[in-house]
């Protein structure tokens, strides 16, 4: 698919009525840290309490009417199950989420108060899969990639133009890389809002195929990574990496003690929760000093949903 | 002295370039858990992370110029030594801090770093006034009180002004109360700028000073209290208990674990991080359902300085 600008700013207009348009904070201390000059886009106040609503509900509200009334399924342990469980509920119709035996029980209970039916299947990809295509083949739902969804891709694409709205002349961009949703829209925002901006990637070295695969240019996906980063796990698909290949300036890689500390730091000065993802942009401006002194940059804070009870620092 | 309506917007219009307007937050889950429509007043994101800020800088801010260049000196292991700190700082003159040896070595930094010279006394009161007095001595430096002050009430009173120019028909309002700075500028701002609103106050039932002094009609001190809500300890003063008596509609006592529930969800929904002593709005509303049902509340989130190794939950 080629994207354009309309595009974008069609998928802006079909969401906008039902996500938060979230605040952009700064903190004269991290500044001050960081030699730079950062605003922080705080995703962890969107609905659901992370970015991913973004995507699911512009992947909902562009489905076809006849096919709408069949209702959604995806399979996910995280918050795009959330997002499109909700977004479901929004549109009036039945969300199917598989989720991993293995999942947090407040996760579930999430998913299942905003009104979805939640399938649970093993702690392995085989059977999220399996299950996912019985419930299509039962039900006739139209399936949601967490990411590899053109739709989805546009609809995080929204967070970055958001951005670009108040603040016009960053010189930098940073989005945490996973599975490349973020990574994708922030890219296509980018090139269409604000073209003299460049985008960074920040990725856990522990899950570092974006680096890779861009490095290497070609896909090349990690399996089982093992981050505390538990947002950043997944691998670039297709869809993704092409867009990643052609628009990042740089992918950045961070070792655990950075994202923690990192998280810590933004925890304590913004005063905000925030999972262990949304610290790597900062992590990754804190060692590259040298490269984004003095430099006007914007952050993607990608979400809020934590075990409060289980810190890790 | 009678305050009017003139001193608080002078008040506010003397520290606004330097203070945050903080933002007003909502959670549409925790309306629905307390079955009302709550406005959340962050003044965790205030300067020096707390609402003291106000205070602490109108009442420097207010000083006459000949008096200002000997500086200021306050006693306290809390916020009000960061506000003071930061606001001698802004009017460029020196800040004399007295604290207690067993402070968090982390606040003595923070107002070491305020550029403050902190002065360690015993922990207790007697040494803390002996200190205190010592500096006044030597230096002629002004005390600034925590709260038994005019032009700190009128400071803290800009926070509920600011409520009252985004919202203008709330049913209730509400604080928590120690000192009662706080909660006496609240009374205040709802006197002039939003009579019909009643003030509510919230106050640990292990500091219960406030409750006894305004049922028994006369000041009731406690004598250090044990509560996690560290920033409401002290007891009420003259010039506090004066105005609480007169505007209050209710006090509300909270129970240590209903501070750490009522906590714990702020963290979860709201997704900010906030110091025990914020909690305590809204337990008072979870434990008054009935009296609040459908009513529209305005609630003050004092601070966020907590340590996050250190959660209580």
């Amino acid at each position: 698919m080629n994207y354009n600008k309309e595009d974008i700013i069609e998928s802006h207009n079909r969401i906008s009525k039902w996500i938060h348009r979230t605040p952009i904070l700064q903190s004269s201390s991290i500044n001050k840290i960081a030699g730079a000059e950062i605003y922080f886009k705080c995703e962890n106040f969107q609905k659901i309490g992370a970015f991913k609503m973004r995507g699911a509900l512009n992947a909902v509200m562009s489905t076809k009417k006849q096919n709408l009334k069949k209702g959604f399924v995806t399979h996910s342990s995280g918050n795009h199950a959330q997002a499109v469980a909700l977004s479901s509920n929004i549109a009036n119709t039945k969300a199917y989420i598989v989720m991993p035996k293995g999942a947090p029980k407040i996760k579930i209970k999430a998913v299942r108060g905003y009104g979805a039916e939640v399938t649970l299947c093993e702690n392995n990809e085989d059977s999220r899969v399996r299950v996912c295509n019985k419930i299509i083949k039962e039900t006739g739902a139209n399936f949601i990639h967490p990411f590899d969804n053109e739709d989805v891709i546009l609809g995080q694409s929204t967070c970055a133009k958001e951005i670009y709205e108040e603040l016009l002349d960053l010189d930098y961009i940073i989005s945490p890389v996973g599975g490349g949703g973020l990574a994708s829209g922030t890219i296509l925002s980018t090139k269409f809002f604000s073209e003299n901006t460049k985008v960074v990637l920040a990725e856990p070295q522990k899950a570092n195929d974006a680096y890779e695969s861009f490095t290497n240019k070609r896909l090349i996906p990690v399996s089982n990574p093992n981050t505390i980063a538990d947002g950043l796990k997944t691998s670039l698909s297709e869809k993704t990496f092409k867009i990643i290949l052609d628009g990042t300036d740089q992918i950045v890689t961070i070792e655990e003690e950075e994202i923690v500390n990192s998280m810590k730091l933004i925890w304590e000065r913004l005063k905000i929760v925030c999972e262990p993802s949304c610290s790597l942009p900062l992590a990754a401006v804190l060692k590259n000093k040298k490269k984004f002194k003095g430099k006007k940059i914007g952050l993607i804070l990608t979400g809020g949903n934590v075990d409060v009870n289980n810190l890790p620092f």
